[in-house]
């Protein structure tokens, strides 16, 4: 059956962006930083804290790849000494819809598949 | 500041369901596997063909996970030589609203960051 290409295309653009969403959602870290903002860490040391088990250097690499991503803001103080603190964006609250998505599935999932 | 045992139980039980859902969704293969089923590919070379790329033991073992996972069914007829085809149950067609709940988002996400 021959493809048309157009759908292709629509095809091709709709499973990146599932991928997308899946490349911020199932990352090790990444929600459970946002999670950790959220619940009011903005400093670094506060972050790594609540999170437990994480590197200082993944945790960098992550807040910065959340910044990137426009889900966190990273601000600086001019103060003695500088004073760092992270924020998340209005963006980032449009997780919480998808992630709570994902449990109601989640948990209709462990009961069609357990029975419990 | 302590914390209520009882919430954190239910926090740790809802954080549970979303690795579920994740385990399912964010595999490289399931969710190829099911949209192929869904397109009507009910043989296990008919499959192969249409993801490309995975090799025969791997959707094998995919396969036999997605049936323990009650989202696909595996049906052996009697015919000479015997015939088996594959089928996704009704528990998942409720993938297919978290898939388009993934996209959305993805697409608001995509836009946010780069501005289309």
């Amino acid at each position: 059956m021959p493809v048309n290409s157009k759908e292709h295309d629509a095809c091709k653009k709709s499973l990146l962006a599932v991928k997308d969403a899946l490349d911020v959602i199932s990352s090790k870290w990444k929600l459970q930083i946002i999670f950790a903002i959220w619940a009011g860490n903005k400093r670094f040391k506060d972050i790594e804290r609540q999170i437990g088990g994480i590197s200082p250097r993944m945790l960098s690499k992550e807040l910065k790849d959340l910044e990137e991503h426009k889900l966190i803001v990273r601000k600086v103080y001019d103060t003695q000494p500088v004073t760092i603190e992270y924020t998340a964006t209005p963006h980032a609250e449009t997780l919480k819809e998808l992630v709570d998505k994902l449990r109601t599935w989640g948990i209709k999932h462990r009961k069609a598949v357990f029975g419990k």
